[in-house]
């Protein structure tokens, strides 16, 4: 059983209202000195295949369906 | 400049449909082995203080703010 952290991130230059509000937020709470909030979406995958084949597989998981690469650039880290 | 990154999860016991959804469509395109699919919010908070402070900070953060004990265990890495 392999892990698979895939980090889907937005590209540099795509609006990011979440951060941008969560950043909004810090600072109406008092927090100083936060210069930019970025949010990434983590997809923690476990599958039943040996480490060797897991990354070409999720890299594919990440073409069809987790990432849209417009937006999106995704690395993956295999536990 | 210290970044920090804030990583928000589920407890366990807790449902998460977009993991779930994922993990079926995974299937439905013909992906086979995976065991599971969970999700994470991770926050990249770039911050002017001394790294010393910064978790303690980002501490403060996470409690009033990025995480819902109810719901949530986070952990935070400065980098």
């Amino acid at each position: 059983m392999v892990v698979a952290e895939v980090r889907v991130e937005l590209k540099k230059g795509v609006a990011d209202p979440e951060g941008k509000n969560t950043l909004k937020a810090l600072e109406l709470l008092g927090f100083e000195g936060v210069k930019d909030v970025k949010t990434v979406k983590v997809f923690d995958i476990f599958i039943d295949v040996d480490a060797g084949h897991a990354e070409k597989k999720v890299e594919e998981m990440c073409r069809k369906l987790l990432a849209n690469p417009v937006i999106h650039n995704y690395s993956i880290k295999i536990k």
